[in-house]
């Protein structure tokens, strides 16, 4: 009985990236966690531990700090677009290249109402992320944007009712939930040139937005609009891909001790979760 | 050989309450992870096996739903002292009670610019905390606020130099260098009858502003510094106790690749850091 | 500007399930995290908020209660497979369904040396995963089983040299360092009767060995060679699948104290992390 | 108004050692994760920014992998009772030390039944501990052991019931239920010549059969015996202090459905949990 390698890549993850650009007294703060995955003709090195055209994941390591000293850039798809394009340019043994970059929201602390110029506070969990892949030499990269564990709530304005009754139902209808969701989202651009960081932003802004002033009646209906209005406010995308867990807020059975709810006691929880996903393109 | 049993407590830990308070069209929103703990009569259950005294810990838990729906209160400093004068004040055999409680920063959504009625975006890691100790029954409790894993970075106006020198040094001195950390601080009240909340913002805001401008000969001179104007600012308070790590941003080599450091790219680590105290207290 | 649903799917994750099989005085345990994602008519939820043919993801966690309630089966691929097929057999809206399993390593707690009856003790991060994809009513299913976090080291026998130089390399060749790793694998049955606890057995014997005694070459070879003994050794599958991190142990500089590295003081490292793929077929 | 500075202390945290002792074809791995404090006279850094004094904690996390380099040991307690010792004998200012090791729990892998030489597979979350206290110079440290996220379950012989009835119980009475819990125990040891790799096996195999074969009327009942039984087994320890998290498994109501409940279906859960603490000494 004998085996073949089918498919195989290999990089580094998690490769840390402080940036600092000093522009005067006011400094520029970038923080990213790099993952870098590579295709190509590496199959020697599994086969018969013939590594000669294996470029460590040491050297790409260093890479990702070299590239970044060598280089000026406006946002993280910017650096990925550069690192990304870096490896199958340079290397003959590399075919295509996958960019993977988180980025901390690192926001200015603000001192007697204003920025400082060199002091900043974090937003927290969620954090900007993009994939940037190039196919082959010479192609043009395929540039996704997104935002990850974007924790958002809203108290009321949100219904789930008139679904599905069956053996296995158990849940009420309600016209008058809590919905809460921690927001991870991907799109992808239909150009190189856009302004990537401004993009962000206004995505960011519309997802926001709609979330808070939709009257939900669930959320397949609530991500379908934040997604058509993020495709409506922003033309550099093509398409946006959610994935929304429902983070259930569960009212407090107050019956036992003689007490009514009034939409007002509620467990929160994190499992277990609706998970619901969709892929919005432009008509 | 035998043993004794010389002391013990008990409760229910992270019992997870959401409150809406609905006021009008503008809804008001906490979400806690409440811990209890108590002290008391209740050796028997654990030498005997016999729990007539013991209150189930799902009964502590019902009872955190119940108080607060049963009360009106305006920070969890409010909620927890008056949770924790419920449990020797309801039982006998109860001698003390501990509430510690975790609160998410919720912050409105802005939708146009104006804060929305009931629409919530998560700030993130950082949280707020509080602990309220009741000895005994009648017996006043001891009051402490607190925040956890707010991350600040600043980026220059921070030194580390002229320390000790010995065989195990191996670190060169800096004037420049970057200083991150994730401050968790906690105070005590010397009154029951604080703007809880308002001291939060308050001491918030001067541990924020004293980072961002200190002139920083080390993470010790700063955060004693921090400690100092909060007091000054807060007089509520009666002391306040740090736990620093020094969050290391480390210059990438960029030698070997022909290349000068600027103060510009960096390694950031969480491990292994510097871990920093301080119990700073009013004279 | 207009938008399209392209694609769609929804579910439950995280429904936790504890079922005790009591065999007389021998209890069986299994403990569960089960995934169930859908899809098949339901637009009409995201398009207009008409939620008729959608099953609530509530209906859905008492699903997997109900489905372990009321069958008996041998392992968490046997479960999965019941519970993918009931939803497009049970459901004329459901087209496919795919049901993610992780199960915990509970093991019997050993007394005097005998393996207790009803007592167990948990093998820690290592966990069992499987996935079973149903495409459609009818059709049979592919069912991937697999091991997460499975973590392992070996202190020599492993080598890296030889590898690719240029600009951007400073590694070192070396012949004796140590591996560490966390074993993720993934594998495709090729038959529904399979008994699928003992191809996992099987299966994680052979990575556990082929790991501590291949002469390793790089994390390529020794990969490749542990799926390759994996397909000799378990007919039942068909292709295995790997993600390797990396986790480097790092010799500690030793020079600066007049001390001599002999292959004995390292700094053991999270981050970052040469990261490593492979998909390894049945020729 | 004016504030000082009442207590202080600062360190190195999560410095993480790996340490091979080669013997012959044997090897022997130890991985670690230290922390150091000290305390002394440091309060000029605090007050002026006067550092001195301050070994800085580079140096401390230099300090950890020489002394594991120039010293043979045989247990993380008597690495912490080396390093411990050093820090107030080496230097004037130092007052006190304190060192905490979190160990991971690697087991030889076995090939066709026998313990590798030099493979080895991690047990998962469970993490032998130790702290050793050095007060001042000169004098004896204080030594404690512990196990850390020791998970366990028995699915019988364990009841929970006669408990206080008031207005806030809702739990009734049980005399079958699942008993799953997360041990964490700390020991103090009553020599300083203990064989403590020993001492912490015995105990630990107290714990586990103490917990496996005790008819339970509550954890509180359990506790007690487990500490008894330990303290009892391992003449060399003082006490034992236990933290004990009651990690639910819900029965599932299958009322709706018209299915009984057996026994056989429960969720298991992480929060809210009960939490249970006791110590214990010897009489």
């Amino acid at each position: 009985m004998a085996s073949k390698l089918s498919a195989n890549s290999y990089g580094k993850s998690d490769v840390r990236l402080t940036k600092v650009v000093r522009e005067g007294k006011t400094h520029h703060l970038a923080e990213y966690s790099v993952n870098v995955q590579l295709t190509g003709d590496f199959s020697p090195a599994y086969l018969d531990g013939d590594n000669r055209k294996v470029i460590a994941t040491d050297s790409i390591k260093n890479t990702v700090y070299v590239v970044a000293k060598e280089n000026k850039f406006a946002s993280a798809e910017d650096f990925g677009i550069l690192l990304a394009n870096h490896f199958p340019n340079f290397y003959k043994q590399v075919k295509s290249a996958t960019v993977e970059i988180t980025e901390a929201r690192w926001k200015r602390i603000k001192v007697k109402g204003k920025p400082h110029p060199h002091a900043f506070v974090n937003g927290g969990t969620e954090v900007h992320t993009c994939t940037v892949f190039v196919p082959k030499k010479g192609k043009p990269p395929v540039i996704h944007g997104g935002v990850r564990d974007l924790q958002v709530i809203k108290t009321t304005n949100s219904a789930w009712k008139d679904f599905w009754t069956d053996r296995y139902r158990t849940l009420k209808d309600t016209s008058d939930r809590i919905f809460g969701t921690s927001v991870t989202a991907t799109w992808e651009y239909g150009t190189l040139d856009a302004d990537f960081a401004k993009c962000t932003e206004a995505i960011r802004a519309a997802l926001l937005e709609t979330f808070a002033v939709h009257p939900s009646l669930g959320v397949q209906q609530t991500m379908y609009e934040m997604g058509t209005v993020a495709l409506a406010a922003v033309p550099e995308i093509k398409n946006i891909n959610f994935r929304l867990p429902n983070k259930h807020r569960i009212p407090f059975n107050l019956d036992p001790f003689g007490l009514k709810f009034e939409g007002d006691i509620f467990v929160w929880t994190d499992e277990p979760y609706g998970d619901i996903t969709a892929f919005i393109e432009r008509e």
